[in-house]
């Protein structure tokens, strides 16, 4: 990706020379509705800028990994889990994941959820629960509603 | 800096728990109205997010460094100096500077200038320009307009 230095919007929360991608190649990870656009990619840079939006009713998967997540919210609103603990989040809350947490953003049924996300160029895959993590998740009946699938 | 997993807005692009600090301590460097708030400050990031904004009639001081910044526009409108260019910039325009690139900051004289800053962890310190540098940069009539003290 070569970066040109100023990148004005081409629609709302779109720009020149971004593509709007995929969220995940699909496979057996569980996610619905969710695009991803890679901001900047520079190989001076030690991390990446994405953006993610989930559409209404959508959400990305739940996973953990040994990189952590810099979050700023952008558009709309939603919820996220953050280990056992779950957010209403709205535009320009901060959202911090750390290390091997287990993570997942849901959009509203009425409104999309858009955000930034920093992550380390050099990073880990993400990992899917076992069926035992859910069990352990599912402990907690607000985690349970909330992964859903 | 400790990290709360969710940290919503104490006020318009404000935090709980972040303060609002100078932009740089005083000293010979150029700068006028900038706050500088340092949103992730992550051992487990390799970089840090921080949020400047500029006062209507601000500026940045003007430098350049061998690390480069990844810059999303939050509000308001302005301009920027990026090598020997001048873009007017809005919300959610994108910019990118490369490495030992001049480069400046100004919020019109009407509105405030509010920005993201992608920048690497490790970083090198950023350079002034010299008189031979500056008047380089001069020749530009544009450029000198906008590099104006």
């Amino acid at each position: 990706m070569s970066t040109a230095s100023h990148r004005p919007q081409a629609g709302p929360l779109r720009w020149r020379d971004v593509s709007v991608i995929d969220y995940k190649r699909e496979g057996h990870a569980s996610f619905r509705d969710v695009t991803r656009q890679v901001l900047f990619d520079d190989p001076s840079l030690a991390c990446q800028l994405r953006y993610f939006e989930i559409a209404p009713g959508g959400h990305t998967t739940l996973e953990r990994h040994e990189h952590a997540h810099a979050v700023v919210i952008e558009r709309g609103r939603g919820q996220c889990l953050i280990g056992d603990r779950i957010y209403d989040v709205v535009e320009h809350d901060l959202i911090h994941v750390p290390p091997m947490t287990w993570h997942q953003f849901r959009a509203t049924q009425e409104d999309a959820l858009g955000f930034l996300c920093v992550v380390n160029a050099e990073r880990d895959r993400p990992q899917l629960p076992t069926e035992t993590d859910l069990a352990q998740l599912r402990e907690d009946p607000d985690v349970a509603a909330f992964i859903r699938t």
